[in-house]
C-alpha cells in the first residue's frame, strides 16, 4: 500500500524505523515538527525520542506549528527532552513543566514564527520532522490534516524525516494550499482575495535528497474532547446572533456576515453552532483550526467554504468527516499558519474574528494566556493575528468561573495580550458590548451593565466609581487594580475582595 | 495668483471668509479636519469655529489625521467646541481637558480609523475641512505638508470646506500618491513593493459640486520645538547603531539595513540622526511623520528616499525644507496614513519600527500613552501599527526621567500598548537589550542588566527574585507589581519604593 503513497521510487530505500529515524536528532538540535492544534503531528519520531531521552541525556529546542496531541508535549516533558519549545502548546503537563521552569516557552504569534526564521533571529531548524499522506513523483510532501510551519520548517532544515501515515485518507491530497512570502526585499503581495483562493502548489516542494528517513504509521488522527454547549455558551452564542442581526439591518453586514475565525475550545465551538439555526446563508470562514463547529455548518448548509490551517475534530465528529473526505475536499483548504493567520489577509478580507478570553477588564483589555498575571495556560496562538487585524475583534468567555470563586471581568487584568485599541466586542452569558468608537469610561458602563456577573456588578461598579474620582482618560485606584486577583491568590475566590472595594 | 491655484473656474464663486466657511459646520455635527503632526492642518475655519463657541454653545466631535498644529486642539478644548476628538492628540490644554473628563478621547491606531469610517461602525464626517496647496482643473484637492485621512474624510463627507493656504510651496503639487483600498468583498491587494511606489493619484479626486467654499489663508506651516541631540539620546543612537552593525555583520540586514520607521520627538528624531555618520548607505524610510532627521539624512546623501503621510519640522529646518522644495519633491513622497501605518504594507517590506516608550517592564511589555496608568499623554498613534507588524520592533527611552524620581523600567507597566509579544529590541542610554526567541525569565535577565538605570538595578533584580520564588512563566508579586507607580503619586518619587522591595 505505501508504494502508492510514495511515488518517487528512489525515496523507498529511506524507509526505517522510528528509532532508526531519530538518531539523526542530536542532543542540541533544534527540530520542526509538524502539528497544530492536535492535527498532523508526527506520531512515532516523537515516541522515539521520549524513549531514547529516558535512557540517555537528550535535549532539544522544539518548534511546531502549536499544539501537539496525544500528550506528546507532556511525554516529552516528563522525559526531560526539551529544553525549549515554541510558539505555543496546550498540555496540561508541559504547562506545569513551562511554569515551574523546566523548560522554557516562547509564546509568539502563530503568523510570525516563520518570518523569525526567514529573516534570521531564529535558528532554522536542523532537522524536520513531518506527518505526510504522501510522497509525490517529484519527491514532494503531501501534509495530513495540517499545515502549520511545516513548508518552511521542511524548506529551511538540513535534513527532513517524513512520517507517512497510512491511516489517513488520500483524499487529503489536493486539500493543501502551500504559499509563502518571499524573502525581502522585493516580496509582493499574498494575492488571495476571496477565502476560496488558491494561490500555491498541493505539496511541499523540497528537494528530496534532504529526505533521510521515512517511517511508516497507521496511527488514527487525534481525537480532540469537545464539552456541548450548555446554558452559558448558547448564552454567548445567542447574543452573538443577535448583534448580528442588528449590523444586518443596519448595513454594516450583508446576510452572509464576513470570513469567519473562530479560536479553538469548547466555547467558541458552541458559539460557531449558534450559527446553525441564526438567519445567515452561504457563509465562509477564514480561520486557523477548523473545528467540528465547521462541519456541522457545512453539513447544514449554512457554510459554502473553509479555509483553515488544520482540521482538529472530537472523536464523533472525526470519523464521520475523515471517513467521508471525499465529501468535503471542494469546500476546504488547508494553508500554511502564516498564510491562514496573515495580517495582510486578514485586514484584506475583513475578517470577523472570535476568540475565547481567559480574562478581560473595565477598559476591554483582554488576558488570553496568563492564570493570575503569572502562569502560562496555553499561550497568545492566532488570537493576535486575527484580532489585530479582524474586521470585528470579538471576545467571549463565561462571565464566571469555578463556581463564582473568579469573575472573568475584573478592574485590570493580570497580563495583556490584547490591549483597549485591539477590542471592539465583548460578551459574556450576561450580554455584549459593543465597545466601537467608545472611550474608555463609556466602555467601562457598558462592560459593567452587559457583561459582569451580578454577583460582581456592584464590587466592579464601586471600583469605578472610586477610580473616576482620581480622574484621568482611563481612571484607576492602582492601589485595588489587581486587589481581585490578589485576593483570589490569597483565600481562593475575588468575592472577599470584590465585596471590601 | 490664487487663480493658478484653483484651476476650475466654476469654484472662484465658492471663496468666501472663513466666518462664513465655518457657518456651514452646525452643533452636533462630526468634522472630518486634515492634519497630521501638526503639519496641513486647515487654519483658519477652526480659529473661526472658536470665535463662534466662545459666543454661543458649540460642540463638535472632530476627527482628524492626528496631531493639529498651533495650539489649536487646546483652544478649541478652551472654547468647549469639543465633545469628541479621535483618533490622536498632543495638546497640553486638551489633554488636561481629556483628562478631566470634559472632552470625551478615542485613541485609536492611525491605520484604522479609516476602516470604522467605511464599514459605518463611526460615523461619516458631516463636513470636511482640508488644507490645499491647490484645487485642479478637475476639482481635485491637492494638499499641503500632510495627507493623513484628508482623502477619506473629502470623499465621505457631505460637504467639503476647502482651505487655499498660498504661503504653502507649489512644489507640494506631484508629491502625493492618494490611494485608498476598495471596500469589501473583492478587495484587492495594496501594490506597493518598495517603499518608492507610486500607486495612486496625484490629487484627492472629488465631486466638486460638494466643495462648498474655499477660504483663502496665507499662514506659514507650523514648526514644531524640536530638542538637540543630548548625551542619553546620543547614548541611544549609539547602542542602536552597534545592534544594526552586528545584524550586518550576521547577515541579517544589508548596508542599508530595511525600510525605517521613526516615531515623532526629540528622542526619536535624535536617534535617525545618529545614522548619519553610520557606515550604512541607501536607507529609505517607510515612515509615518518625516521629521528633521529624514532631511538632514537626505542631505547627508544617506537616505535615498522617504515615503511618509506628513512633513512635520523645526522652524529653521522648515525654512530650509519648504523654501527648496524642488530640491527634495522627487526624493519624497506623502500617502494616506491607512497606507502608511497600513499593516500588509509593514509587514511586506519588512520595516525597522523605532518608536518612543513611555516605560517598559521587566518582561518588554510597553506603556506608549498612560501617565501612571491612568492620565492620556498623546495616544497610540502609529507606534502599534508599526511595532505589530515590522521586522524589528525597537521601543527606545531615557532610563530615568525627573531627575531620577521616575524609572522607565518597571516591574509591570500600568497601561499595555505594546505587548510582551509585539517588541524585539528594547534601548535606553544604558544599553540595549535583544530580545528574540527569548522567554519572559531571560527577557527580564536582560533588561535588569543592559536597559535600567543603576539607581533602580538592584530594587528591579529585588523585585524580580522575589517573584521568581512565587513561580509561573511570567513571575509577579501581584501586590508589588504597580507599587513604584504608587509610591510615586504618594511621595513623588517611585525610589522610595523601589527602596523598599
Amino acid at each position: 500500500m505505501h508504494h502508492q503513497r510514495i511515488r518517487l521510487d528512489s525515496l523507498h530505500e529511506k524507509i526505517m524505523s522510528a528509532a532508526q529515524a531519530a538518531a539523526f536528532i542530536h542532543d542540541g538540535m533544534t527540530v520542526g515538527m509538524s502539528g497544530f492544534g492536535g492535527a498532523g503531528d508526527a506520531k512515532a519520531v516523537p515516541l522515539a525520542l521520549i524513549e531514547r531521552a529516558r535512557q540517555d541525556p537528550l535535549k532539544i529546542n522544539l518548534i511546531t506549528g502549536a499544539s501537539l496531541g496525544r500528550g506528546l508535549d507532556g511525554q516529552m516533558a516528563e522525559a526531560g527532552l526539551l529544553a525549549r519549545r515554541m510558539p505555543f502548546q496546550g498540555d496540561p503537563v508541559l504547562r506545569k513543566a513551562i511554569n515551574e521552569g523546566r523548560v522554557v516557552f516562547i509564546d509568539q504569534h502563530l503568523s510570525e514564527v516563520v518570518e523569525q526564521l526567514r529573516d534570521g533571529s531564529l535558528p532554522n531548524p536542523d532537522v524536520a520532522v513531518i506527518e505526510a499522506v504522501a510522497i509525490t513523483e517529484q519527491g514532494h510532501i503531501v501534509p495530513t490534516s495540517s499545515v502549520g510551519n511545516s513548508a518552511s520548517f521542511a524548506q529551511t532544515a538540513r535534513q527532513v524525516i517524513v512520517e507517512l501515515n497510512l491511516a489517513s485518507s488520500p483524499y487529503f491530497e489536493g486539500m493543501h494550499d502551500i504559499f509563502l512570502p518571499h524573502g525581502r526585499p522585493g516580496r509582493g503581495p499574498i494575492p488571495i482575495i476571496s477565502p476560496d483562493d488558491r494561490i500555491g502548489t498541493q505539496a511541499i516542494a523540497i528537494d528530496p535528497a534532504k529526505i533521510v528517513a521515512i517511517v511508516l504509521c497507521d496511527t488514527p488522527e487525534s481525537a480532540i474532547p469537545m464539552l456541548p454547549p450548555d446554558h452559558e455558551t448558547q448564552a454567548i452564542a445567542d447574543h452573538l446572533v443577535a448583534f448580528f442581526e442588528q449590523e444586518v439591518e443596519h448595513e454594516r453586514l450583508g446576510r452572509s456576515l464576513a470570513p469567519l475565525q473562530v479560536g479553538v475550545g469548547s466555547i467558541a465551538n458552541a458559539v460557531m453552532c449558534g450559527l446553525i439555526d441564526a438567519p445567515f446563508s452561504d457563509l465562509v470562514q477564514y480561520s486557523e483550526v477548523l473545528q467540528d463547529s465547521t462541519f456541522e455548518l457545512l453539513d447544514a448548509g449554512k457554510l459554502k467554504f473553509a479555509s483553515g490551517c488544520s482540521i482538529t475534530l472530537s472523536g464523533p465528529c472525526g470519523e464521520r468527516v475523515f471517513g467521508n473526505l471525499d465529501k468535503y475536499a471542494d469546500r476546504l483548504v488547508l494553508r500554511p499558519q502564516e498564510i491562514s493567520n496573515h495580517p495582510e489577509v486578514i485586514r484584506r478580507l475583513g475578517v470577523i474574528a472570535i476568540n475565547t478570553a481567559l480574562e478581560f477588564d473595565l477598559y476591554g483589555n483582554v488576558n488570553s494566556t496568563h492564570v493570575g498575571g503569572t502562569h502560562i495556560m496555553n499561550g497568545i496562538g492566532g488570537s493576535g493575528d486575527f484580532a489585530r487585524n479582524a474586521l470585528l475583534s470579538i471576545f467571549v468567555t463565561k462571565s464566571i468561573a469555578k463556581d463564582g470563586a473568579i469573575s472573568r471581568v475584573v478592574p485590570m487584568v493580570s497580563h495583556v495580550d490584547h490591549t483597549e485599541h485591539d477590542v471592539d466586542i465583548l460578551v459574556t452569558e450576561q450580554g455584549l458590548a459593543d465597545l466601537r468608537g467608545l472611550a474608555p469610561k463609556e466602555r467601562a458602563e457598558l462592560i459593567i451593565n452587559n457583561c459582569v456577573h451580578p454577583d460582581y456588578r456592584e464590587a466592579l461598579r464601586s471600583y469605578f466609581t472610586a477610580a473616576c474620582a482620581k480622574g484621568g482618560h482611563t481612571p484607576h485606584v492602582l492601589s485595588k487594580a489587581l486587589s481581585w486577583h490578589i485576593n483570589l491568590q490569597e483565600t481562593g475566590s475575588m468575592q472577599v475582595a470584590a465585596a471590601s472595594v
